[in-house]
């Protein structure tokens, strides 16, 4: 397992879920790596310097970076314009930026105007997750197993690109080159649409009156209760997702919307052989998933 | 937990996941009870003969139910209308008739012409399940913990309904009681609606070309894996729940589609406030979900 050596100095600037978890392997993993530690709450900062995964905190991000021979974005996507106006000037010679953000087209317009020249911009989204969010969910097992997409530009150093799929597979994941267009599509489809209609389900429940909700509760185990689970996502981060990536979740929503507006009609109709044949095809997929080993 | 007489002979019309898991749990609990089987096919009958939680095994529901005290029908529900047709003259004075099927109004006009006078009609939907199938699906702790309904008609002896409570509390569920048209209207929000949706999503990915559809699988625990099991439930069986429960089921559909569609306005419109609105919205239910201890 002799990979790239080390990173020396890492800011991660954002502290939720991916980043917090990040840390921790970089503790485990390389222990003598510095990590600063960036959040815009001095709560969020607390939080992680007394959980010991950070060496140094700061509210500044320029601060952060400075020095760094790896910065990590890992706030939530609508941020980043602006992330990387102010850390652009400091980010070191050499230096690698990535980012753990779930689309990749609108990350890489929102950064490489403030990348100097110099500083390679690689970004990436580790797969992985849960429905919880901050400092206190991360924990260093979470990407075991699960895929990493990098999304360098065509251009971009291939050995800087090698130090961030070493990063993630050290973390335990397998790593794939994406251009962004395609991984944009893919995670809207696998991704950002369950999403979305998990929210919207899980909206339209909210809506009943009072007693109906309480029953809802009750007898969630019946099929609801998935729903929840993806819909308690943190509400910024994929508020910003679906800005951006909004063509391709449009067009995956349109798609969607057809095939309901079809399965509305058939069961208005009574067309149990429609019913069935659509059922029968949806079984066999999950078989795709539990041999893609993702269940 | 002294409880009513235990049942002495217990037909069980098809034996999928839910008879035979409650044939392990009468095994268990009362190993006098004789179980007879009863199911379409002769491999289904084999299989329970030798996975040994049935004394005896018939292809023929008349002869089933003969001399029986309890009938439980665990068939698809678009079968009870014939299947009561069928055993309707051989029931036995006394016995009791029930059913666990997932719509409950439509149950009640299927059997209840065809239930002969001294003969209780207690339909029953205990609220538990896997998504797999099938006599070797089945075990006894699926209804631990979990709700079962009964929609007992208001005339109903009350001695009978005690005794189809007691059998479901034996099996480890809490047992309430509602009318059969409220028990649809909660299903459908709770278990139908959301089964439709994620057959729906889960149908939508199918139609895409071939290469997509490997990195689909690959990418499947960003959110999409959640909606593929529930997509595995049994074709059959969810055909005759959304063709029996018809108009509340569009009735939340429609309700869905509005909100889908403001949903899809927002993004469109990159309606910020809205999405995160929304999903702070629905990240609270989750926690009424925990709440409810059914998460």
């Amino acid at each position: 397992m002799s990979g790239p050596e080390p990173f020396a100095r890492v800011a991660l600037i954002g502290l939720g879920l991916i980043n917090s978890s990040l840390a921790r392997v970089l503790r485990q993993k390389t222990p003598a790596t510095e990590i600063v530690g960036c959040a815009r709450s001095q709560a969020t900062l607390d939080t992680s310097a007394s959980l010991g995964f950070v060496d140094r905190v700061t509210l500044d991000a320029a601060e952060a970076v400075a020095g760094c021979d790896l910065v990590v974005l890992g706030s939530p996507v609508g941020t980043f314009a602006g992330l990387a106006a102010q850390i652009g000037p400091h980010l070191a010679p050499g230096a690698i930026l990535t980012d753990v953000g779930s689309v990749k087209g609108a990350v890489f317009r929102a950064l490489a105007p403030h990348v100097p020249a110099g500083v390679h911009l690689i970004p990436g989204h580790p797969v992985a997750g849960t429905e919880h969010s901050g400092p206190e969910a991360g924990f260093a097992e979470m990407f075991e197993g699960r895929w990493c997409i990098l999304t360098p530009p065509q251009d971009a150093d291939p050995e800087a690109v090698e130090r961030i799929a070493a990063l993630w597979r050290m973390a335990g994941m397998t790593v794939e080159l994406m251009d962004a267009e395609h991984h944009d599509a893919v995670l809207a489809i696998t991704s950002h649409l369950p999403h979305l209609i998990a929210y919207n389900i899980v909206g339209t429940v909210t809506d009943l009156e009072e007693e109906t909700r309480q029953e809802v509760f009750k007898y969630a185990a019946a099929g609801f209760r998935d729903f929840t689970r993806i819909a308690a996502s943190d509400p910024v981060m994929w508020r910003d997702i679906f800005l951006n990536n909004r063509g391709a979740v449009l067009e995956m929503l349109g798609r969607f919307t057809e095939d309901l507006t079809a399965l509305q009609r058939a069961i208005r109709r009574g067309d149990g052989a429609y019913l069935e044949a659509l059922f029968t095809r949806t079984r066999a997929i999950r078989r795709g998933v539990i041999d893609a080993r993702q269940a």
